[in-house]
């Protein structure tokens, strides 16, 4: 049985052991295939089943697999909503589960009604409409936005006992289909002077960040589609703002308004929600790009093992600079490790779905995962980060409260039961 | 502007035309792009929105994007939920919106009791439950699903005026992720007397399909996620086969054994309803592969035209055979053709997007798109398939009534008032 030689400290096997045949996983895997037995008919087998719906619905047996949320009462306040990835597999997100951080609720924007307007250093201000909007030749990607501010929890001294949900739940990926922002600014020309654009959403606070007119060029468009249906309310419906691979909040939702202008508006949201401030008093002016990172979705904490054996180790990784290049998983704390499979295939700015069979051995084993993008960027360990940024404190006087842009190494602690425990190694 | 030179008959436009600069699309598009005003705060700037929900759904403003239902009282008759297509972009079909058709309702299964039972000519039965096969390597997959009677409108002898759902709505596409077949069967490991695989359903017909052992170890795989999620009810919950590009029913829903055999079973659903019957009275045994094709979606009967000027044609294109390798669309209903842009990732046995410009000048004009795939196969005309298969006819004697596997062309005969009319061409 060569292919199930370790090629990496605690277990890690060869990522294309399960490719290669000869494996005899339910051996290990005793307790969980059994010898075939005649086939009861349950009662689903003899009775017709529940209707067919014009929107279909998942199963009342997924009734957990929905995203958390931090104002469930719309009080007046920031609500959250997060991504249960523990429970989801592939690399797109349903868009009932994609995340979504909201300042005043969702607006309730009726199409018709809403408008576009592209104004400033341009040579002719346009005003659309959703449906001249969608005349124009648009372009489908697949690409992840995330939010600043997800994975704060990381910043706390000690390890925070959440799931990948509670800790990294601000991240989704979706195929989104609308009209490159070059084509609508070719629409209006360009002022010579015009190096931002200020973007403005429709929802009652207005939402505005300033956008580099570079990026606005590069790959933003004005997205009408969310895997192939309208973009969804909590996404920004009738239309976002799309910057693939840069801050959540930048990718404006319930977009009215792009102004061309020579400095940016330094906004409400720019100048101080989404500028991280560092130990030293200092603050980033601005912090762009969702760098290189992973996290492992199983296991995870509460999707525990189940006895020794074999097991499939799996996660996402992404980078805002461009394609995963490659993911290693560790099974011992960082010591060794063991490069994953990925799944094509492998789209720029998109989750990345990497996998790796394991051996568990029953004992106790901190599993990690570390990812490279194309162009070379490592994800840092935590320690790493915690060393430039410092961590959290709630102890007066408090100095440093750090909670934008970790993309460092997650650690998930197996016990010897199976359990698993959210842990800094 | 040599941009905006035809390249084919009735105004189709070079592919690349609208990314190369300089087309004033505004000017044509006059009337939905005005000079720029003061933006008023509609009511939705004004006030908070709407509540964040545990799992999204759709605006409200998006009622008509719903599946049409043949059957919406769940009647002791099949079911058929098809997708609408006019109202989409990209290339994924969004969960709520992926097609169904259903024998006997949605079987609702409580995944603690399924099993998959894995039998016959195989050296060792096994059972798995959901969790046994959750420890199993994973792939994920791009893939269409298509009815084989997808299509069976088109049969008619006269057209039928009906809308792109309604035609042609029986395809979607998602992200599948589950277990390779050739994994579960090393587990069991295969007499070599086998040649056939017999899939079962756990729902009320017990609907089963005799699968060619060969197509099972290429690409066949055990369903669990569709679009990063569970799999849906209507979809097989919480388990499908799917088998890449073939003929939608034989994808086993809420599928609980397979069996191999050395015979196919010659089961009710494919010896009676998917085989189709030829004119001369004999029937293809199997018809398994969904063969190259392509349908326009915008615009499309009831995505009328909004005046001369400046559109976008879009539409789908896929071949169970593999990748797209071109689409052609004509304006003048086929006498000179122009090629598409091909969104990519252009993937193997899933919908590739094609858009391509055109400049509608007001008047009558026939839409066609021809698809061909990599291992050159081409879509017949609507002609070319009649000659074979024959029309459908409801004069008596009825001697011949095709509805399987239609893969021939659309035509979408536009108005001088813009309407959008189905048309054979």
């Amino acid at each position: 049985m060569k292919d199930l030689i370790p090629v990496a400290g605690n277990g890690l096997l060869d990522r294309r052991a399960f490719l290669r045949g000869g494996a005899a996983l339910a051996a290990a895997m005793t307790g969980y295939s059994v010898k075939a037995e005649p086939l009861a008919d349950a009662p689903w087998s003899q009775e017709p089943g529940s209707l067919v719906e014009p929107y279909g619905t998942p199963s009342k047996f997924e009734k957990a697999a929905v995203r958390t949320l931090s104002n469930p009462k719309g009080e007046p306040r920031t609500s959250h909503a997060r991504t249960p990835h523990h429970l989801l597999q592939g690399t797109a997100t349903p868009n009932g589960l994609h995340f979504t951080i909201s300042h005043a609720g969702n607006a309730e924007i009726d199409p018709p009604q809403h408008r576009l307007a592209i104004h400033g250093l341009v040579k002719r201000p346009l005003v659309f409409t959703v449906d001249a909007l969608s005349r124009y030749p648009m372009v489908s990607r697949f690409t992840f936005v995330e939010c600043g501010g997800n994975s704060a929890p990381m910043f706390s001294p000690e390890p925070i006992q959440a799931s990948v949900q509670a800790l990294h739940g601000l991240a989704s990926c979706a195929e989104w289909t609308g009209v490159p922002l070059s084509t609508l600014l070719e629409e209006t020309g360009i002022d010579p002077k015009a190096r931002w654009v200020i973007a403005e959403g429709a929802d009652s606070p207005h939402l505005s960040r300033s956008v580099p007119l570079t990026k606005i060029l590069d790959d933003a468009m004005v997205a009408l589609y969310q895997n192939g249906e309208r973009v969804m309310p909590g996404q920004g419906y009738p239309m976002r703002l799309l910057l693939p691979g840069w801050e959540g909040n930048m990718n404006v939702k319930w977009l009215r308004r792009l102004q061309l202008t020579e400095l940016p508006a330094m906004s409400y949201y720019e100048a101080r929600t989404y500028a991280p401030i560092l130990p030293n008093g200092k603050a980033y002016r601005f912090y762009f790009i969702q760098e290189v990172k992973s996290f492992i979705t199983r296991p995870s904490v509460g999707i525990d093992m189940k006895g020794p054996g074999l097991y499939e180790i799996s996660g996402v990784a992404y980078s805002g600079n461009g394609r995963i290049a490659k993911v290693l998983v560790s099974a011992d704390g960082g010591t060794t490790w063991a490069e994953t499979a990925l799944q094509e295939p492998v789209m720029s700015k998109s989750f990345t779905r990497f996998r790796i069979p394991w051996q568990w051995n029953g004992g106790p084993a901190v599993l990690q995962s570390r990812a490279w993008d194309e162009l070379g960027n490592v994800q840092p360990t935590r320690a790493e980060i915690i060393a430039v940024r410092g961590q959290a404190s709630r102890v007066p006087p408090v100095t440093v409260f750090p909670s934008q842009h970790y993309n460092g190494i997650t650690s998930w602690g197996i016990e010897a039961n199976g359990g698993v425990r959210h842990v800094y190694a």
